[in-house]
């Protein structure tokens, strides 16, 4: 480990005043860079407070838009007949429900903005505030230790300078008491050279030459234990450098590996965990109002597969009994007490009566026919316009995919809802084909009617000249089931509908003349002439209802007219 | 059904004008009310245009109010050394890394409430304005067939009308040549009984007489001819009337029972499934700008799941190396050539330094088992101060229960971060303990200080006097493990943490002197001392790591230096 070259003193102490200069300086750098790091801290977390402050202000004035939004369409709403119906029995119709979800769906999200800012100005800053506080006091403790640690590191140094000069000093003693023996044994050597083989020596010369034997060999005595001495105090001056110098490098090394990270850790104190905790407080508000702003989509959501053209239009007719109810039925009016009051088929009428029966037999058969491919057309027409109503274009997933880059995601947006050329003639065909629907549903409205007149008269001849025949009332075959619910995937509809009493139960006594004849008809064959069945005997019907919520509207009503038949 | 009491023309015909009178209001009534579902529709579809178009305004704001908030934020770290260093690297300091991703965040949100507000604008309201468009189309052509089909039952209610007159006049016509031939009848039986058992008669009178019954006969016959006739005729138009009333009956059923509602589906063709469609497209684009909101949190939470105090110490050292690089090891400068450069064991030095030897071994079993109990100490109040900032307070779930009522939620809000008062508690509580840990540490510090000088000179001296005994370089005990990690619930660290070379892999040379003996050293027992070399051997050590990220950190520097002794 020695080099083979000598060092002096004063070169190894320049050697080591410049390693430990260089020590010294990082140790003012170190606590610079404490500084350094709190200073940063503290500046990240007064960004995050001015972030959130700044983010407050814009979650509340959201809020306050929202609300303002709401409130004026509220307050708008809240005078209509609409709203004193739903505020009466909660029973509005499915459109005007999504509107009014709607609109709590945005009060809903500005109460939560309103509660985001809030958490932000009263929870997330307050803390952000804390832990800075925390980190500038915890800076100042780690740097007192740091402080304290540093003095230490600088005694041991000053330690091994000083042991290191006393080796210098001993080992250059013990150096000197060396030549200065080895000279003594130079001249102790001389003088006993210069008398060994010469016999002419006078008798005062071997005197002095004796008392100068002595001299040098006291000199040399005296001189060996100088040197001796020295070389032990050299020695142990060595010992100990040697020591202290491993002691210093075993501090050195403690000092940079374990206590300066262990001071860093000091500074860094509570430092993440409270940061992690600000920071999942801001997570916790965030994700929960998403939630809630989840909840109220589904409510809304939940609203939208409940829209239903059938149950609105009961709602509709209901709110206005005196243009649906449907009139008495009219009776026959016996003129001056005529006695007879139904159809006569004496002779010679009933030959007419039998020929005109059977004119209207054909005549039924052949209509019908027709009409039924009037029907076909007209029900083919409006699936395709159910098809084209129903068709699913309105998921806009595309729009919200964000790329790592910056790049603004606009410019997709606008290519969602189709083009406006694809719309556009999207659009025309569907009115063309509605155009057509209509055509092919007044003709068969046309061919429906005649038939209904004539089918009337048929079956009262019928029944009239009925030879054993079941009377068959009223067969007109209506064009039930033409209109199909043109809602996409709608769900099956709750049973509170029908349990709906139309016309508030007003109906019955309009409509009871209507089918007590159906009653009294033993045929269960023309039970889709009950209609108004279905709206006239709401507790008769609920009892089957769990039934018809399985089957569909046309067997529903075949079910109900046969459990009336059955009364 | 016919009632006892007579009914005469006139009455019959004004109770019939004023059903019809009747039903004819209704009628126009019908009209009326199918305009007004419309305008309410219409009027519906209005509001919900106006609604969208003011919330597409308030989500343009709230975006570009975001937007700037990024901006200004980003701009401002943007020139930061920070920022240099990740678009560099991407190896940010934990909670800067939080930071970024929140300003990313925010960004994300401003550009998904831009894409609401565009969706809205290009999409949501132009479907409802098509609706409203469909809805007056599509009453305009209702109401034509409304119209036909009312115009329908008028000419059928007129034609009862007509039918009904006639079997008035001809029942009229029929009563009277009844009474009539009544009369003759009278006049015949007169005539008979007055030439009966009287037989003084003159033959001017029998003559006179015959042709007087015959003319009644001639009369009766002429009458009798007459009410057949009549009678037939009446019975024919009661015929007649009664099918007609049954035709009509039928019509009038069927016109309020079917046609009526199905002239509604006629106004409803579409409303509902476009409506569906349309409010579908507003709960498309709010459900993906809440799944991108949650994307973006979950990056957030990640991060924050990886705040971590030991990668950015780590981090924190690298970016000043200067200051945290150990110096060179203080090496033995031999003295003007002393050959000597270990410790003399000669005598008398050698009793002494065995002396000096047992001295040290003493003292340093009494400082160890004293420091250890400081450390114990010392790492209860660490764990206790862990403990308080880990504690999980950051749960707002319960600001954002939404009741049914309108009342505003903002009063619990204040209630969550728990009391103002709880809190200056907590934090007084938390600063003590921490004084206390300050006082503890350094307290330790000394003591180890102490004992890593004491323990350098004493495995120095045994390794010098050492007889059979191995060498033990260096055996301070250093507090390690005394910092776990304070973040609260975390995760493995990635791999990758650990791959990272500190000083950019220049610190091997820096601590090659401190870790060249340590190899030499054969004892796996001193493991600890090689701190260090978890930096200085980076590939070393990722051949290990992945065990390491099962264990704790302690084990995990034993683990790196066996593995380093094995060498």
């Amino acid at each position: 480990m020695s080099t083979p070259r000598f060092k002096k003193d004063k070169e190894i102490i320049v050697e080591y005043e410049s390693q430990v200069k260089e020590i010294r300086a990082q140790l003012v750098e170190q606590q610079k860079c404490l500084d350094q790091q709190t200073e940063m801290r503290v500046q990240l977390l007064q960004d995050l407070q001015d972030f959130f402050r700044k983010k407050a202000e814009i979650e509340m004035e959201y809020s306050r838009n929202l609300e303002k939004l709401a409130e004026r369409f509220m307050a708008k709403t809240r005078s209509t007949k609409d709203h004193q119906q739903y505020k009466k029995d909660q029973n509005l119709l499915s459109p005007v429900n999504c509107w009014y979800l709607l609109l709590n769906q945005v009060r809903r999200e500005s109460k939560d903005h309103a509660t985001l800012s809030d958490i932000y100005l009263n929870n997330v800053i307050m803390r952000f505030m804390q832990i800075s506080e925390d980190s500038t006091r915890l800076l100042k403790k780690s740097k007192e230790i740091a402080f304290q640690l540093q003095e230490d590191l600088m005694k041991v140094l000053n330690e091994l300078y000083t042991v290191m000069k006393t080796y210098h000093m001993y080992h250059s003693e013990s150096i000197n008491a060396e030549s200065k023996l080895k000279e003594a044994e130079k001249q102790e050597e001389k003088q006993i050279g210069r008398g060994d083989p010469v016999f002419s020596i006078r008798m005062e010369d071997k005197y002095q030459r004796r008392s100068s034997v002595k001299k040098i060999e006291k000199m040399k005595e005296k001189r060996q234990a100088k040197y001796s001495e020295n070389k032990l105090k050299s020695i142990k001056a060595r010992n100990e450098y040697l020591l202290t110098l491993e002691a210093t490098n075993s501090s050195v090394f403690k000092y940079y590996i374990h206590d300066l990270p262990d001071l860093i850790d000091c500074c860094d104190l509570g430092y993440h965990a409270s940061l992690n905790r600000a920071l999942r407080t801001y997570l916790s508000a965030e994700y929960n109002l998403e939630t809630s702003r989840h909840e109220g989509l589904d409510i809304i959501e939940n609203a939208v597969d409940s829209l239903d053209p059938r149950s609105d239009r009961q709602r509709f007719m209901e709110m206005y009994p005196t243009a649906f109810c449907p009139p008495t039925k009219f009776e026959f009016q016996s003129h001056m007490g005529d006695e007879v009051c139904q159809i006569s088929v004496q002779q010679p009428v009933n030959g007419e009566l039998i020929l005109r029966f059977q004119q209207l037999q054909s005549r039924l058969a052949t209509l019908k026919i027709e009409n039924e491919e009037v029907k076909k057309t007209s029900e083919a027409t409006l699936t395709t316009i159910q098809d084209m109503v129903t068709i699913e274009d309105y998921d806009v997933s595309e729009c919200f995919h964000h790329s790592r880059s910056t790049e603004s995601v606009k410019s997709t947006v606008s290519e969602t809802y189709l083009s406006k050329p694809s719309i556009a003639k999207r659009r025309a065909n569907q009115q063309e084909t509605e155009q057509f629907y209509f055509m092919k549903f007044r003709e068969f409205l046309d061919g429906s009617n005649l038939i209904s007149k004539l089918q009337a008269k048929h079956d009262l001849l019928k029944r009239t000249l009925g030879d054993g025949h079941r009377a068959d009332y009223m067969t007109t075959r209506h064009p039930n089931g033409l209109f199909k619910t043109l809602t996409g995937t709608r769900r099956a509809r709750p049973r509170s509908v029908f349990n709906v009493r139309l016309f508030n139960g007003n109906l019955e006594s309009f409509i009871k003349p209507w089918t007590t004849e159906l009653t009294h008809s033993t045929s269960g064959t023309h039970s889709e002439a009950c209609w108004g069945g279905l709206c006239c005997l709401p507790s008769l019907f609920s009892s089957i209802s769990p039934a018809l919520n399985r089957v569909s509207p046309h067997a529903a009503r075949v079910l109900f007219c046969l459990s009336l038949i059955r009364l």
